[in-house]
């Protein structure tokens, strides 16, 4: 048996929790020791000259009172923007998701015909295992608790944001190091908040559930998938919804603001600029929170489930069911310490520094976390177990579990680097694309697609690695705990990710703009973890569906394929064709409002904000519906017409079509961002040559950027979700598609 | 047995060739004709007003002297250009071909050790067999013998267009009725040409291996299926080499020609222009034809190869073995009296009346296609019997078989005119992308791709019914006479889709362009045909390399899943780069020839063609190696390494992804062409608003059209010949890899 005893676990876990917790409440409290009134913002302004390199400079004409005036409103109406639009998005989801409960609940109790008998047990015949109309009930609970955890987690993140953009910028003006640290904290605020509660709600979901199930392993993780679902349904709402609003803003203002009106990005005279930064904070923050929640929660569960049919559960080693969680635990540990390593231990002292800076923050999660997964592993792991692996039992060791969850956390490392290597533009292939600007728009947009095309080829060696290896060694089991290792600093990413967004917020405030680049590191991790996940989740699925072989050469099972692997362009179609008429309406509505509204243009009239937040907000709840139900039924349909095997083959294609789309889409529309920013900044002699702003080459970068919004905020980051939601619906409705599914089979 | 006896089919295949043969030679000479010296062109001249509609209006000030004269020029620069790039194109592929064949003689002579004793049947132990070597050798030389006939198809219809392309032109002088048939007559030239010494030369290699081979099916068949590797090699370097140079000068001529100097395209001041034209027919004319020439000599090579271990082989039915064969005839005769319908039974009067007359066309000839089908299957398949089926026979009766090539032929009807719907401006989905570009490029540019994805859903739902019901009627036979059934119709499709080209550069003999669009529906045809020919190449593989289950849930196949999927994102990002980097080229010379040669856009002095011939040319060799070498070398690299399991998962995955890809690049690269064209034509009240030429709506649509040529001329087409080749490459290494392969999986 493990050295780590029932009792210790039961403990480390909350309390690994707890200072997740307690750590993104310090920071929390650091970051609101920056005063928005007049008095303090003078005091800090008084401490000027401590750095030679400032991220916004002064604006003639405008004292600090001034400024803190403004950026105290600005950020107000940000934050009430954002407010409302979850608020609104709420309603409806909350809706939904209410229906969907008492689908759940039907689908699954009508399993056993809503008997509260107990049956035998799938997996051990000979054992007795609680009735599945329990089971149906506690599965709608855990999936009810998901998306609440989901929701509040998107919220919280979003108000953290925006109450940390109007610091950053006030903090921005005594230096970079200040300002990065203000921006890294509301970061980790939201990281760490999000991978603690994650794991506490999980861990007393488990507590509370076993007090029913009590040594009913099977019945218990199967239940417990639904919280899985919950936070993945909600994501996918948080990010079609978010993203549809992020960018039609984003569009609409840049059409008109950059390349008719050529006013700045982000200027205060745009009457999209609000809902541009609203979008900015529904849309990546709360979005990408959502998304990484729903990967934790599902990979978490999957595992389980596994673990639960595996020699843990047949031995009722609670510690080593629990290993999944552990490892997270251990994640919220390491990520806390490499945080104080740029909060504290380093300083980042000029803007060039800022991205090296994130980037050790990854390198040193990693390399810690190799080591506290390799001690977890020894303490809470018996030196050898069985894993269930379709109908066989397969013996592992615990350092080759270890080997599984190291590979996957290295592979994510992986590719993060090349992610940024292809939309950073320090790098030579965005700095490709900006020179394809020289002969236009249509260049640009060419070597931008062949730029994200190329982009999926490393990537995808890295996940077909950790796939072989992770599978090799412990079946569906290694593939869940490679996507949990890969997700294990995921505290860290989400405090790299959500610095951007505040900082671009921040600079917003005034005119200037901030250089920095937005890194999107966190977008490969988003992905590469999600093909992991719904892979683990499709071999639970199958498991628990009692499938044992998916057969490429059998009808039903290739036209699921070949449908699947369809899918994520049905589903980009209609997210990417959303974005673009919402942006028509909007590009109307800030036309006639430069039209219309005299002295706009001048600064001297305020534009009417509210009205182009309304068209965003009308569009993205509206637009959101039908990609949300495309996802949403289509495993429903599919398992119950056609059955497991198509359904197998409709998720295996998705799943391996979804990823190549969604990195491409996502880096496409990185580099053509960071090629404009890159002619923008003119930080080199290259960079001179294409620039300035307005030129001819900077006008085809524009174009390029505009359309990478939708590929890399709206549709590619939302097929991440696709994959890995239509997986775990699967798996929670199993029970349902394997007793009563393939009805238009069992017909003809 | 079957009605038909062996002596009968041995005659009637021949003769339908023959016929077929002989009308390409009847149409040529009609086309021919038409005379390029001014007395006849007079006299044309002087039957004006005949009709109403003009395709080309007379210029002020050019008799038709000088028009005579001067499309006689530019047909022999174009034709003199084209010939010139294939006999360079074919220098290099020959090298490869030639290392290609010892590779393939070495590798299939080794399975048996290079022993020239007979051996045990693969499938009938208690038969013997011909040695391993002499199928290793008969195969080297199907091989080469299927290279060389693609290439003679490519070369001949090439000839044969670039011939057609001046006698439209001055047939369009007077009217449009006669332009049509003489273009309409051009591209049955290459139809039937291709179709009918595709089968003749089949017919021959078969009958002349079968001296040889004697009953010995297996052998026989198998020594075949090199022929449609042949071809389909050939095809690969003829559409990545073709696209390539096409798009380069296309791309060039467009972004100095219409975007930077304003003035028409294909017009004659513009140095691009001749290489422009020439790749229209080494790239749209040539390579199509032999791309569908490698579909189809790959279609009935799996069924041959399928059925030669059949009860057809069994029973030494020669007649129910060459079904396909049959099939093939068949069509010829529908096509051939289909095209009469378009050039004797009805009259064109009006440029409006193309496009009905086109689809009529395909309607016609599915319709005439069904009956025959009916017919053949009932005269040479035997009421009853039974289709290798992965390990077993399943029985099959001949009208079940009639329905799988019948419903292969309806959906090849269906996608046509599905892709026809999502490309042409007569329907909305056109004319919504048309409509975006009110707002700019980036808009045109989101509609565009949304619409590519969304064009993807019906045809794949087509394939995979087709596939489901042929599969399940017939196994992989079934889905291999599905495709022989899309493909039946080949000659008429080719002669509707070589219209285009023809037209296109007619036009471009004179200022005026013609207006009618160019249709996509053969593309459509091409692609599915592609997924359907792949998938009975991947059957007819994994059955001869004695695989009989291909299991997703395996991480030897997985693996090979994803990374097959991720192909045809690596190939794009080759071509697109390729297309790219060879138009920056391209761009430079021609604005260097605007700025130094003095009189060049009054028209005064000649532009220098030949540099711009060289450069697309040089690129086009070029880059098209790395392409060509990553699909050549892929199937032998993971089939030696990972073996058969591996390289399945990858045949899968390429055909599943990249059908999607190719179909969507396709469709957003048409759509965006004839957006533009329907902002030019400005034929209602809609598109007049967006216009003219020149105005904002326009140049954002021209961006558009641009971004279109490499997705719809080099990478989407080639991506057709990626999924085929990989499979047929696969299936005629399918004994080595069965005996060596799978490395190292041996070594560890």
């Amino acid at each position: 048996m493990a050295i780590l005893s029932e009792l210790a676990t039961e403990v480390l876990i909350p309390i690994a929790g707890i200072i997740g917790i307690v750590f993104a409440v310090v920071q929390w409290v650091l970051v609101s020791k920056v005063k928005l009134s007049p008095a303090a913002a003078a005091a800090g302004g008084s401490k000027n000259g401590g750095y030679g390199d400032y991220l916004i400079e002064e604006e003639e004409g405008l004292n600090d009172h001034n400024v803190v005036v403004k950026c105290a409103e600005i950020q107000n109406a940000i934050s009430e923007g954002a407010t409302s639009f979850l608020f609104t998005e709420y309603q409806y989801v909350g809706i939904f998701m209410s229906i969907f409960a008492v689908v759940i609940f039907l689908f699954l109790g009508s399993v056993e015909g809503f008997s509260t008998k107990s049956q035998p047990c799938t997996y051990s015949k000979d054992k007795m295992c609680k009735p599945a109309l329990f089971t149906a009930l506690f599965s709608t609970v855990s999936f009810l608790l998901g998306a609440i955890t989901s929701l509040v987690s998107g919220f919280l993140g979003m108000k953290i944001a925006t109450y940390a953009n109007a610091r950053t910028t006030l903090e921005a003006r005594k230096g970079v190091g200040k300002a990065f640290i203000t921006a890294f904290r509301s970061g980790a605020v939201m990281g760490f908040l999000l991978a603690s509660s994650g794991l506490v709600v999980l861990y007393i979901t488990i507590n509370v559930f076993k007090l029913y199930y009590g040594e009913d392993w099977e019945g218990l993780f199967e239940s417990i998938t639904g919280y899985g679902l919950g936070g993945s349904s909600m994501a996918l709402f948080g990010r079609v919804g978010g993203g549809i609003y992020t960018k039609a803003a984003d569009v609409g203002a840049d059409l008109v603001g950059k390349v008719e009106r050529n006013i700045p990005e982000d200027d205060p005279r745009n009457p999209a600029v609000i809902a541009d930064n609203v979008g900015d904070n529904v849309g990546d923050i709360a979005g990408m929170g959502s998304d990484l929640f729903g990967s934790y929660a599902e990979s978490s569960c999957a595992a389980l489930v596994v673990a639960s049919i595996s020699s843990f559960g047949i031995n009722h080693d609670f510690t080593g069911m629990c290993y999944p969680l552990l490892v997270s635990s251990v994640g919220i540990i390491v990520c806390l310490i490499t945080t104080l390593f740029a909060t504290d231990f380093f300083e980042v002292k000029a803007v060039n520094e800022i991205e090296p800076a994130l980037k050790k923050q990854l390198v040193i999660s990693t390399a810690l976390m190799t080591v506290g997964l390799a001690i977890i592993s020894w303490l809470a792991l018996p030196a050898k177990f069985t894993i269930f692996n379709f109908g066989t039992q397969k013996e592992v060791s615990n350092w080759g579990l270890f080997f599984c969850v190291a590979i996957g956390l290295w592979a994510g490392l992986i590719i993060g680097f090349v992610t940024e290597y292809y939309t950073s533009n320090a790098y030579s292939p965005v700095q490709d694309v900006a020179d394809s600007c020289r002969t236009g728009a249509a260049t640009n947009v060419i070597f931008g697609l062949a730029l994200g095309y190329k982009s999926v080829i490393i990537p995808i060696f890295a996940i077909a690695l950790s796939i072989y290896v992770s599978f090799s060694i412990a079946a569906m089991y290694g593939i869940a705990v490679a996507a949990l290792g890969m997700l294990s600093t995921i505290a860290t990413g989400l405090a790299i990710d959500a610095y951007g967004p505040i900082s671009d917020n921040a600079g917003a405030k005034k005119k200037k703009n901030t250089t920095c680049k937005k890194t999107t590191i966190l977008q490969g991790f988003a992905i590469g973890s999600a093909a992991l996940v719904s892979l683990a989740l499709f071999g639970a699925f199958v498991s628990r569906a009692g499938v044992q072989v998916v057969d490429v050469l059998s009808p039903k099972v290739f036209i699921g394929l070949i449908v699947g692997a369809m899918l994520p362009y049905w589903f980009s179609a209609m997210t990417m064709k959303s974005v673009g008429s919402a942006a028509l309406k909007m590009v109307e509505e800030v036309r006639r409002q430069f039209n219309s509204i005299p002295g706009l243009m001048e600064g001297t009239a305020k534009p009417d904000y509210a009205t182009c937040v309304k068209i965003s907000t009308d569009a993205s709840i509206k637009e959101m519906i039908p990609p949300g139900a495309l996802v949403m039924l289509t495993p429903l349909i599919v398992g119950t017409l056609f059955g497991v095997e198509t359904l197998s083959g409709v998720l295996a294609g998705a799943l391996v079509s979804g990823v190549q789309i969604a990195i491409s889409a996502s880096n496409t529309g990185g580099a053509w961002d960071n090629a404009k920013k890159y002619i923008e900044a003119g930080a080199s002699e290259h960079a001179r040559t294409l620039g300035p702003k307005g030129s001819d080459c900077h006008k085809a970068a524009v174009i390029g950027d505009t359309i990478g919004d939708p590929l890399k905020d709206t549709s590619g980051p939302s097929l991440n979700i696709l994959i890995k939601l239509m997986a775990v619906e699967s798996l929670v409705f199993a029970p349902f598609f394997a007793t009563h599914g393939g009805l238009l089979f069992k017909l003809f």
